[in-house]
């Protein structure tokens, strides 16, 4: 794409009420605009990263042989009230609104709620079971405090994914798939080395959950690392039982902050019971479906790339979920450059071409301040030494390419 | 995909309260669930046929130059009161809810005025001119009735383009192309023949609009079409005046229902005067941006094919909205048909595969409800004689294609 084109610039300051890293970066660079506390807009760059993000997990989803559907968030209180979260004293993060008949409907704050009741259509016998779904959807909560960027938001596309099994081993089979799917959309994501499969409490049904924590300053909970084992156990349940429980060494385990970019829980028959989702087995008897959810939300998945990668200059994407893969820079070249762009784009090579007038401190400037991993900088000089000057964004020294090796230079 | 992993199925019949035809066909073969009036989730078939849909009008935004990016749904009272659309005596369908702070927020309805004060921070001059965004972005609107299934969603995801220019000229010439991508679209999708486009009224700044309205016995509104011409006028501005105008002839026009699927609309200063979004011409004299706003509802686009296409045995998709090319029974050959399966999916062809153990009655039924353009069929004749039944949805007569041609009988 021509930056040319692009409505977005970039922006010397944040607005001054945005106190978190990676908003007041993915604005300045032009990804997202802030419409209020805990509620972006994704502008064209900030999308394509989104979009990259959420291309990779669901790759993984169907991977796990889920079937992707798509939920409404307007919601009806009698499936919420049956299971007892309608109540804003049970739920304190509801947002809710009325129909015109004066009728209070709810915003999705997660969906299994709702789902529970759908699948009343759809299961009846152990033949049915089992299986799982997921979405893409958008959900909103109405967080007291939205502090943290697009890590925290009051409206947010979350990833949700729900199982429905017939048996407790089903549904452990199916979690620990999910958690093994989940650690490889981390490492897809360039999250892998931060990202900490912690302990955290569970419900009635099991003794614990498991959260995905990445390691960050900017996060708002509080983990236990033990870094030889990487495994970590989340504030809530460090107890000396747990410890003793799990084989770690308290002396061993590091506190720090994180922020929780997935979480699976196995939630039972916490649904189901009160839903009744109910299948019949093989001797046509009643038995409650045992269902387990899962959750990742891939904004709050962007925010913590943003806040673990970038440095001082400015964002730093890894290759996979980068807007483009190359950023190619005309200083004064234009010709030589658009024949570059042009052979780039050709061979399915994802580049953002700087084609403004521009001076080129500007150029390089932005160039850091968008992290897309390759820049590529075409200047007259190219055209006497036949070279482009090729630098990594997180490199600080440049190599030198001939022009006519550049699209294999990025092919292999 | 196997039908036996699908944990939608068929169903006799739709809830008691499901009065239009196209929900009704919808949720009875599983494509759309009903949460409540005008709120239907897609399910794992409705999802792939929207995202068809969705990919086709994508394709054609882009082949603008128009730019994607995804808006919030949470709303700021004061874009809208700059505007004059936030008192519900003004705007009649808008869903309002509160922060926890007491603030009052809304859903958005469509995009114009948080989308000018957006362009605010990035169009300052007639070099930042002209360019075109759009999202698909859920839209909620407290619809007093909704009784036309997903034609009338209360939320519903549309497509939202919205031109930015200099000059009227610069906004006209935009217009056109936008009404010619919106006539591929409908064409693609399989709605040209009954789509006309429609003069409707404008507003301050040009004297019509148009709506592109889909001929349909369950469309709510009233059209006049000629259709020698192959242009309608809506009932709004059908006067003696406009007709000559337009020089149509009152005697050649029928009246009709129809479904408004699109709609085109110069919006000129109407935004960007109280929002203030300007840019300094050559003459660094500030000017007011001339917009123009054009929407397309996918779900509502996707009733209207349910609903022209439709038969007494079920849904009919044309090819480039169907949630898959073929519909593969397996009658009793479940080894034969396994294989021919596997090949298809391997030449990348969209099937799927009717592989549970029902019988060739409810298979058949099944297929004609679904909906799918070929139905393909594998039974123990056709170990013998080497050929599977291969049927058009949309005729009666089968034809006999041998078993080694199948791939590319649809690769061609």
């Amino acid at each position: 794409m021509r930056q040319s084109r692009l409505f977005t610039r970039t922006k010397k300051t944040a607005p001054k009420d945005e106190v978190s890293k990676n908003a007041e970066l993915l604005i300045r660079a032009g990804f997202v605009h802030k419409e209020m506390a805990g509620v972006y807009d994704y502008l064209p760059l900030g999308l394509r990263t989104l979009n990259k993000i959420i291309g990779i997990i669901r790759e993984e989803m169907n991977g796990l042989g889920a079937e992707e559907l798509l939920m409404s968030s307007l919601q009806r209180p009698d499936v919420w009230k049956a299971t007892d979260r309608w109540d804003s004293e049970k739920v304190d993060v509801w947002f809710k609104t009325t129909l015109q008949s004066g009728s209070e409907l709810g915003l999705a704050l997660t969906h299994e709620d709702p789902l529970t009741d759908l699948m009343r259509s759809f299961v009846s016998s152990y033949r049915d079971l089992p299986f799982s779904v997921y979405q893409f959807q958008t959900k909103f909560r109405n967080e007291m405090r939205a502090k943290s960027g697009i890590m925290r938001g009051r409206e947010f596309i979350m990833k949700d994914l729900y199982s429905f099994a017939r048996t407790e081993a089903e549904l452990d089979a199916f979690y620990e798939e999910a958690a093994l799917a989940y650690e490889r959309i981390f490492a897809r994501v360039g999250l892998g080395e931060e990202t900490y499969k912690t302990f955290a409490s569970g419900g009635i049904f099991s003794k614990y959950s498991h959260e995905f924590q990445t390691l960050c300053e900017a996060g708002e909970d509080i983990i236990y690392v033990d870094e030889e084992k990487r495994i970590a156990i989340n504030e809530e349940v460090f107890t000396d039982e747990v410890l003793q429980e799990l084989g770690l060494d308290k002396e061993k385990l590091v506190q720090k902050k994180a922020v929780e970019v997935g979480n699976i829980f196995k939630l039972g028959t916490r649904f189901s019971e009160p839903l009744s989702l109910t299948y019949k087995d093989e001797q046509g008897k009643d038995q409650m479906v045992i269902m387990g959810s899962y959750g990742i939300g891939p904004g709050r998945v962007m925010g913590a790339i943003v806040e673990t990668h970038a440095d001082d200059n400015g964002l730093v994407w890894p290759e996979a979920v980068a807007p483009f893969r190359v950023h190619l820079l005309s200083l004064g070249a234009d010709e030589k450059a658009t024949e570059i762009y042009e052979a780039l784009e050709k061979a399915g090579i994802e580049v953002l071409y700087d084609d403004r007038e521009a001076s080129a401190g500007e150029k390089f400037a932005d160039a850091d301040l968008l992290g897309i991993p390759y820049r590529v900088v075409i200047g007259k000089r190219s055209q006497e030494s036949g070279h482009a000057e090729v630098k990594k964004r997180t490199e600080s020294a440049a190599q030198e390419v001939a022009l006519e090796s550049l699209v294999s230079y990025f092919q292999s």
